[in-house]
């Protein structure tokens, strides 16, 4: 597989609260930017996804905060799957300021394919080509 | 028709910017908030509309900001429908200081009845009832 | 102490996304409307904490999204505060969907008490009544 | 004076509601990072005004709302400095569908040079460079 470039973006104004920094709850979608990124760079465009009928919701989410990122700060996001079990996987994040190459955030979140309905989709047998996908990145996480 | 309250809530942390004021970006959601609890009080509850397939976009939206509301503020919204036509309204806006009773920030936004492929409803043949109802408001806008 | 009452809020069309239910991030956000509440009930309220020259960033957040909360719904969501050790605090979050009784999320965040350079204070020498009051609330706590 | 280049991003998932579309608050804030990237190709990165004790608040804001953006899509977002009067100035917004060269959204917003606590600077004076390259940006807008 071709080698996945890092997510890189800028940090705007109105993610700032009035600590100076960015609010916490902005990393759990950079995390989001980040995740659907690499899903794209893996030839699997989210929207094409949705089109198909399946849903990828957050089962989870975690995130630890070492340092802050602030206004006008770049930031490169290192997004890796980490898991997959049937229909459930999970991602890692990194993210590091792009200029001090300090890390300033670590996080998890866990996912699940399922329907309109939020019920599990028969990835197997309804999407054979998803499916096999996923076999194959399950084996660059072993 | 009863009187109508106006609509009453806390500013919160996330909504401010590094400006130590509520990020001007909000205000809109606050109209947005404001105008649906109106329509709740008219009996018309925006889960309603949008299961009976209208979707009501907004087509336009402004707001002059005079004074600065904060963290830990409790603002006051009235909200009223300003104008009927067709399938068009507005709404207007504004938000006040609870404690102080100053005018912090006036506004206006307009909407249509749209089907969910954001094309022109038939109000009076396909949702008499909703037509009737905004027949009714239209003459108290007058 | 007295006895603390939960968080309650409605959820704005505008938290929700093209999944039509509440996305993922703002329970993040919900959190800290109920842990600041809380804080409030306290007899803390934030504000004057931040007057005072101290800021309480985030550490840590972790949360488990278990079933959806959709625009209209009203949440309830209890707040705990579960560990305290020196400068450093936890808070457990449970949010109920208010009607159907039904458990949606449930999550945990770190504190620390810092100055607005983000460098610890000296909590017992320099703000006696607060270290005061997080030791009496260490042991509800225990 | 160099040609400025139009800000380019693209529509992330969470700025979407349960109308498929983006939700329209996100717009005023899309307006802001074109704002601040054209300042930044000014030479004055706002991070730089803000260390020069000058804050720079929205007055008012203006969006139409023409057509949809949705997840996924990439927008280009063309901003000009169109008035410029004492401390007051405002600038124009057209968001283009980049693909498909359609306008989605055109919008004005107002701003002032306060200081940080929100009173008027004394531009000429305090700041006379940035007094300068004002009266030099103001001809341009003629």
């Amino acid at each position: 597989m071709a080698e996945l470039k890092p997510f890189v973006r800028k940090i705007n104004y109105y993610e700032t609260d009035q600590m100076h920094i960015v609010h916490h709850s902005n990393y759990v979608r950079f995390f989001e930017e980040a995740r659907l990124d690499i899903m794209d760079q893996y030839g699997y465009d989210y929207r094409k996804i949705e089109e198909m009928g399946i849903i990828i919701p957050v089962l989870y989410v975690k995130a630890d905060f070492k340092k802050p990122a602030r206004y006008g700060d770049t930031i490169e996001i290192v997004a890796k799957l980490i898991k997959i079990k049937g229909l459930k996987f999970a991602y890692s994040y990194e993210i590091y300021n792009q200029e001090t190459k300090e890390l300033l955030v670590t996080g998890e979140s866990g996912h699940a394919f399922l329907d309109k309905d939020l019920k599990p989709v028969r990835l197997k047998k309804d999407y054979p080509e998803l499916y096999e996908f996923m076999q194959m990145a399950a084996k660059d996480c072993e």
